[in-house]
């Protein structure tokens, strides 16, 4: 899809999930492809090393400081995720998972959440399964085309360089909260 | 070639090239360029680091799922790439390789694939031997320019940047296999 | 902001900024995504490394040459901010500061510069604390888009691919200093 | 400067130079931004890895063969650069140097090669220095516009992304052994 297409399509799927943004409690987010721009560096003993984007992280802080919670729920198997998991202080963290579908229900047990009020954001097809489980299917602008499909809103940015911001950003926008961070400015770490 | 002309003429290779696809059994990869972006990250030690991508792990798996048998087969020598291909399951893995001719026909009396049902995807001028004993000769939009004015098909992904998975996506679709994975989705880990 | 009017408004704002440029005794640069592209690769064990620029390092070799203080002030906490500070003989470096106002204020009773000679360059919201003790705030193109328009002068140049080096250059030329090195080149290490 | 009119005006630098091309001997290149795209990743500890290309490396290769001297010379210190000599083969090698020209002058008595037969590519400000000693000096597409409005040729490629794999192909191409490698191929190892 040409580019001036893609980004009028990703206003208009916004416009239509307003609603559910508002509702959203619970944040599940892939991270290779999401977190990451897909990228994994190996290294001769194995050890892969993973890219995260500062921006995403402070995002990440402002979403927990408005009360909705924020997990990960990733295929790959890797101790960057905790690591990255600990600097923002989320808590809840599953790597290695093969049907996300099932890890997306634990979570949303441990944190006490609905299908109704969660929102997730993968890019690939094994993000597919947690359909049943979610309100909100979201993917960067540079998913999988199966899975751009059927999310119901692809962002403008891609994964890695954005799309948890993006995304980050109309939730605290749903609720009013973007505005007073935007004046007040933000003084913690961002980790 | 200006951008438009590039992808028109990857459209037309690919429709060109439809029947050997479905007769593909073993696809060659080489790796620096082709699952990799061409970085090579060197530390003071002289270790390399090398950059692969989640999806194109994610199709070579589907791939495997599907029966094709997938190789590596690198002029490079480090222990990333065994590392990746053991992250991969990919049994066939050659690195340091001077010539690719004899290397790619000893994997194939490996894997006991013919010329006829193999298909290489390479981006350097090293990968042009490979030419007699491979049905398909695929390169990344990126490769080196005498590749690419010898290869099959030229595809519309750069190396390590959605090349293989462009590549795995038609291999799947010849034989029927994309769009159950489509509607089904991947219940896995992605390596 | 289409490309063509952000690269317009950035020079009207460069000229507007014009007599502030030749005061600036103390130049304060926030590190991810403005000394870096706001990557953050983590190991497996914790380690995070940062991608900083060589032809910003030049610059800053420059800028102190020419009299100006430059110094880091940075949310994130990582040795790699050490590290970069010293080699290119930063004095003046403080790491994971949660509010980013009294830590400015701090590095300029350090340095004996006054808000009306201290310019600063950040990315993100949690920057916009140092407002009431600059003379100039500054952005790089890729910045949040709140700091952006908040900012006295949004570059052409993206976080850690030349924005540094864009600033520096402004400083140097409003000083008259820029014309003798480009003649006279640079015989020193690039740091 | 417009990237049609760019890519214009280093068509018709390559034209100009075209005569130089063909004597020289000795290929000096500098290392960050140029065989690299200038980033340099910082660990905690203070080592910084550097991104290396394949396809520059290969291209080395393809010079020495065609009995081309390659030598690095570079303003910055790093294992990594010495490790990268050494994969390549590349037996003149220089780090840290401050002053280029002294650095460029000791290179060519090494090697026994005139300022006539000496061509040099560099980025910056600090390569300016080598101009008395080379007949050419050349610069990647994102060099500092300092040294691309002063180089004898720019190239349409950025540093670490293709610069001196363009040259390369140029100089080989000037002595009529480009069309033998396109036809041959190469069937040794790419470093």
């Amino acid at each position: 899809m040409p580019a001036p297409f893609a980004a009028l399509r990703s206003r208009l799927q916004r416009l239509a999930v307003g609603r559910k943004l508002a509702a959203v409690q619970l944040l599940v987010c892939d991270v290779d492809g999401v977190l990451t721009d897909g990228g994994l560096h190996y290294d001769g003993a194995g050890q892969v090393v993973k890219r995260f984007n500062v921006r995403d992280g402070l995002a990440i802080r402002m979403l927990q400081r408005a009360g909705i919670e924020v997990a990960l729920l990733s295929g790959g198997r890797s101790g960057a995720i905790e690591q990255r998991a600990r600097h923002l202080h989320i808590q809840h963290c599953r790597a290695g998972v093969g049907d996300k579908l099932a890890g997306l229900q634990e979570l949303q047990a441990e944190v006490g959440a609905s299908a109704a009020c969660t929102a997730f954001i993968g890019d690939d097809l094994n993000d597919l399964a947690v359909r049943p489980a979610t309100a909100l299917l979201v993917a960067p602008a540079d998913a999988a085309s199966a899975l751009r499909r059927r999310a119901d809103w692809v962002l403008r940015s891609p994964g890695g360089h954005g799309a948890v911001r993006e995304l980050a950003e109309a939730l605290l926008q749903s609720r009013g909260a973007l505005r007073a961070l935007h004046h007040g400015g933000w003084r913690e770490g961002n980790g």
